[in-house]
């Protein structure tokens, strides 16, 4: 077995000791000279026409110094559509026709101070023609409803469509089927940190934005597309992040309103949400309505999944059509099927919309197919995870939609957390019981943005023996820098203290695509390890002419590279990039990568996307109180294959956090929407699992060495929240014998579900 | 005739917007979190031991947050001595035995403001035992002198010996031989922006700083060594330059000393030195005595030269050696020469130290070595020009001191500046007269520093066509980045504008060994030219395939690429670098290189030090008022051989502003000693020349295309001053039969002079 150093060892977060004494630079510690205050006016209405805006009151006050309408700026669309080859995007960072949803951003304000920039919104004049809005997807596809998008046609604004294998045939020969219909509530982020951003235009027309974006590349794509700017006279600097969770993953209207702030002012303008207008304009998980049917053979094997989702994707597109993908491709593979049917109709409405939220769309789709497993198993006389078993993921395994199981531990991680649960029987249904749910998603990168997944990496060593990684692979809170620091040590044999990460500018590091879908530590671990490898190359050459041996006999550990068998014989880093430096036609040491996983671009949903999978199960043990249909948690159990976990303390911490986040979703958490409003846009109202929500976890991590990722190592962020809330929905039912299709299981619904059961 | 679109245009710098506009970032503008204000006290006396300094009062003063002295820090020396391999260097930040001149560092605190800091100094008390100072370096040599450094048992810090060929035999056969001596003046360089820098110390305890310098990596080593830190915690940020001729080269105690007062205080700390500080304590061109004897035969051919010089280093040895040795490897060395001897003695005395300054000696010895070559040519009875023209290089030839001179444009430029001045016969001695000198100096490039003189520079083509070039190599205020930018235009066939330089970080940037010996167009020129190549290689190779032709089909222009012959077939750099990028394996655009010239590092004078060499001549032509003594120059022509202008108007500029700060040298600038202390420290004392003093100026521009450089062009930044006091001095000496032989001719001298021959 292989010895490591640095790689499987408990090591603190590289960036704690700043974190924690303050240090470390967020976007609200940028300051810059002769910076404004921007501020953002919303609509209040969920739809209307813009008949008028009257800026001449506010424009007019002391302090102010640049008044902003649609009509002042260059009224270019952003949203995906416009980036997946689709004719426009949607939306306009300031409003002018119409808004579509309340909270639209309709005129912005630069002035000198908060107060004043406050005091000016509230002098801007807008007269709207209220508009017949509509809030039910449902209600939206019916023929006469108010169209959002008028130019669109229709609400609908597409119908994704993912088949393989005859589903009918399969359904006809099924011995059991089950079918029923779930829906999911939007839930927030509820990053720490509010949204902000700070644009500094220069005189010479550059700008330089800083952003807590997981995206760096992109923002500054989509942001110089929007302004109406060449993009290579946008820099993009990325600020410490206090939370992200997927949620910064795209452009938001924020951003380029902030860049235009700065450019019609001729001063940096800081836009800084308030904690309301953080619920309010910023994106969350989307509401669904799931209905689902699944076959199965008279011995558990399954042989067919029909899913129509319905996603109200709100007012714009967003992150829509890539989140309802990610349930057919990964929630219905959670098993080996032979026979797939996924359709999602996406469907504008007047309601804020949601975005990209960690997990992206499989939480939904699990909580849906989860459930239906255990009904089939019952149906079939077999226990949940013997139903489960039966229907195992192999590493080699191919799916019907071409996914290629490089490394598996679907096996392991449902022993580990079936052995750490009490089960009795199939339902105990005494108030007590445990559930097991399970996940499949990516953890080798996701091809989908262009047909490019890659990464690049340098990994400059100097003659002092301290190491740089540069790269543009992202720390967005995950521990990103931490886990590429340990590969880059390991692989040149020296201390993780020696390894510094620069990765935070878009002019000074190497393309990435940015941070999602859990591929920092397979993608930019892969691209980091290869840059190691290159100055490692450098330095043996280097040591082997110094020491009069060949490469092939050199050693690298702890810093030294000696000879094999004659460790006297040795130079340490620093000496050995010296000696590759200071000298006639030398060079410093520095080694270069780009990785592009071995992944495809799918068609139609088809296509390899991912260079490896991630596999877990989660369990849950709990009580239900009959009384009040309280939930109590007493143990989660979490198995997660991780390929190889390059720190299992960090990997513990985030999924022990990612669990949490799933209780949340399956317990508590709903952003409530009144006529298109969201009512309870504060922590006051919005209720989050607490230090004393949290219960013991179990977490166990499998370690399947995945044969490409970086010492084995798969893709973990996402993860640990997907199979949450169906295990807690499974065990309640475990518990109670009532089933809650609707999330989240709140006292109420749970005591109404067990009173209507009798 | 090779056809260029960006090289040899007259293009406006790159950050001259940045700059007009105040955008720009200078050392000043940096304001972080908490920053205390850091001072400095210094030493009153010139020599004196240090008995006792009781901080205690200055400690309890409200707002003071660290109180310095040399007992507090680790006491670490730094200096040439130690990095050129010597065994000790030879100062402390914070001088803890005793002071050596008047300005040594002996304490220093950080306080919440200037006023607090300021303050605190009054209340810090030191007690001193007066020693017996020594301010001529001649006296320092006495047996029985004081001892500066008594460590090193003489004030003779060393003797640097250059030898090559029979020097006593080839004066015996000489038919004329001259022998004359000379003194020059301590000048001050003068950066509008005073020295100044930032130190921030994290509680994790690397230390990031901000500085003017033109050797961020130097300064990242030095400083690492000195505050007694590994190199690899240390981050140094580049600041823009307010000025800095050479002045910059090394760390001074006051970088330290704000590193010590941040880790101590742990806060942010700025020192920024007042312009009196910043004349008393920071370095000036070193003063010197220069013996010079130089022998010819009959027909003009130079046989030998001799030069003996004593050099006044002062309290401290800083950049001594190498200035001393410049004036032996280059001003003896203006014309081919089959004998050579150069010895200088370096000493130490109680007077401030001088440093390095644009020219590195070479201002010196070329002021005797003219002086000496106009009057052999009046004993050979040639006209001075005529002399000078008998002993011209020509390329291919080799000197004595194994320096290649791979391209040549001596002759040209002798031509180009004496057919644009009168020259009255041999010497008008009417008041009125012409004067001439030459220079030769390292223009590819000085291999000094430890066997390396490269440089990196990457090329990062994105996919929206944009290109940053990031690199080591430096902008300091010559127009670096102007030149560099010009270079990957060129070399990738995109316009000016596209190209973005990032070069201040030293965790971003690849490693170059700074800004110095007028080596950024040519070494760093070179290091972007082979990384902009590879980027091409990429490009090319990603459009043949889109294009469907081979790569030697291609041509590439003004951001397009296509077809010979057949430019509808075309793609733009924004699509092939797109295309090279998003395919499955494809990667980013990156080209890498570094640049180590073809140089080699001497051993005791004797190597090509060089991979390319800069001649030049200036010529004066002047009018001196015999009853005042004051020289009116009429006009200044500079002819330079500068391989290839990359840029003319950049390269006319950088001639214009040294030709005027060589008049300051000539003619009015000194640093006035009076018993270890400057006398003059403030602009309204120290004369320097103003817009009312700067003549008509032609400069012409040699290309003589160097076949190494990058386009042909070789370095430029610091010949333009080398010249042009000679020149004047020969000037003045036709005009009026009277040789000054101490710098500056001001006009009592050459009063006193004219009255003395009668």
């Amino acid at each position: 077995m292989t010895q490591f150093s640095v790689i499987g060892k408990r090591m603190p977060r590289v960036d704690g000791f700043d974190k924690v004494t303050g240090k470390a630079v967020y976007g609200t510690d940028i300051k810059l000279p002769r910076m404004l205050v921007g501020k953002i006016l919303r609509s209040p209405l969920p739809h209307a026409r813009i008949l008028h805006i009257d800026t001449s009151l506010a424009k007019r006050l002391p302090g102010v110094k640049a008044v902003l309408t649609g009509l002042d700026t260059p009224q270019i669309k952003f949203g995906f559509f416009k980036h997946q080859d689709h004719k426009f995007g949607d939306c306009h960072p300031l409003k002018c026709d119409k808004v579509r949803c309340i909270g639209d951003e309709v005129a912005a304000v630069a002035a000198v101070d908060e107060d004043i920039a406050q005091e000016a919104l509230g002098l801007i004049k807008v007269d709207y023609e209220e508009l017949p809005p509509v809030f039910d997807p449902e209600d939206a596809l019916k023929p006469g409803a108010p169209l959002v998008h008028e130019e669109a046609g229709s609400n609908l604004l597409t119908t994704i469509n993912i088949v393989s294998g005859d589903v009918d045939a399969a359904f006809a020969r099924a011995s059991v089927v089950v079918e029923d219909s779930f829906r999911t509530q939007p839930v927030h982020p509820c990053c720490l940190e509010p949204k902000q951003a700070v644009a500094d235009f220069s005189p010479a027309g550059t700008l330089t934005f800083y952003s807590s974006t997981q995206m760096p590349f992109f923002m500054r794509r989509d942001l110089a597309d929007t302004v109406g700017l060449e993009e290579s006279k946008v820099r993009v600097i990325k600020t410490t992040m206090g939370g992200h969770f997927g949620s910064r993953m795209e452009m938001h209207p924020l951003d380029p309103i902030c860049a235009l702030l700065s450019q019609a002012a001729g001063r940096p303008v800081r836009i800084v949400y308030t904690r309301e207008e953080d619920f309010t304009a910023s994106r969350f998980r989307h509401p669904m309505t799931l209905r689902l049917k699944m076959g199965a053979s008279r011995d558990g094997k399954l042989l067919a999944t029909d899913m129509k989702v319905t996603l109200d994707s709100g007012a714009y597109c967003s992150q829509a059509l890539g989140v309802a993908n990610v349930i057919g491709t990964n929630a219905l593979l959670i098993y080996p099927l032979p026979n797939l049917r996924y359709v999602s109709d996406i469907v504008y409405t007047n309601n804020p919309y949601g975005g990209s939220f960690r997990g992206y769309g499989n939480p939904q789709g699990t909580f849906a197919v989860e459930a239906v497993i255990d009904t089939l198993a019952e149906e079939l006389g077999l226990y949940p995870l013997e139903l489960r078993r039966r229907n195992a993921w192999k590493s080699g395994d191919v799916s019907i939609l071409r996914q290629v199981m490089t490394s598996c531990g679907f096996d392991q991680c449902l022993d580990e957390v079936t052995k750490r649960c009490r089960w009795d029987g199939k339902s105990s249904r005494a108030g007590q019981g445990s559930g097991l749910a399970g996940f499949l998603h990516v953890g080798g990168g996701a091809r989908v943005h262009g047909n490019n997944d890659g990464c690049g990496a340098w990994v400059k060593v100097e003659d002092n023996g301290g190491v740089t990684l540069i790269t543009g692979a992202q720390e967005i809170g995950q521990g990103g820098n931490t886990i590429l620091s340990q590969i880059v040590a390991e692989e040149l044999g020296v201390p993780l203290a020696s390894i510094k990460v620069q990765n935070t500018d878009t002019d000074t590091m190497p393309w990435d695509l940015g941070c999602h879908a859990s591929r920092t530590t397979f993608v930019g671990g892969n691209a980091a390890l290869a840059a190691a490898k290159e100055a490692k190359a450098q330095l043996l050459e280097a040591a082997a002419a110094k020491l009069e041996a060949s490469v092939g006999d050199l050693l690298i550990q702890e810093g030294k590279i000696f000879v094999a068998g004659s460790p006297e014989r040795c130079l340490t880093i620093a000496e050995a990039a010296h000696a590759h430096h200071y000298r006639q036609g030398g060079s410093s040491v520095i080694g270069k990568a780009f990785y592009d996983p071995p992944s495809e671009e799918p068609r139609k949903g088809i296509g390899n996307r991912s260079a490896a999978y991630a596999f877990g199960f989660q369990a849950a043990e709990l009580s239900v109180d009959g009384e009040t249909g309280q939930v109590d948690i007493q143990k989660m159990v979490a198995a997660h294959d991780l390929g190889r976990a390059i720190n299992p303390m960090l990997a513990e911490g985030q999924l022990e956090g990612a669990v949490v986040q799933g209780m949340g979703y399956a317990l508590m958490e709903e952003l409530t929407f009144d006529s298109g409003k969201i009512a309870n846009a504060s922590f006051a109202d919005y209720a989050l699992p607490s230090a004393l929500d949290i219960p013991s976890q179990e977490i166990v991590l499998v370690e399947s060495i995945d044969p490409q990722g970086p010492f084995g190592a798969k893709g973990l962020g996402e993860s640990g929240l997907v199979p949450t809330a169906p295990a807690i929905a499974n065990a309640v039912y475990a518990a109670t014998g009532v089933r809650i299709k609707e999330l989240p299981l709140t006292p109420e619904k749970v005591f109404n579900a067990i009173k209507r059961k009798g």
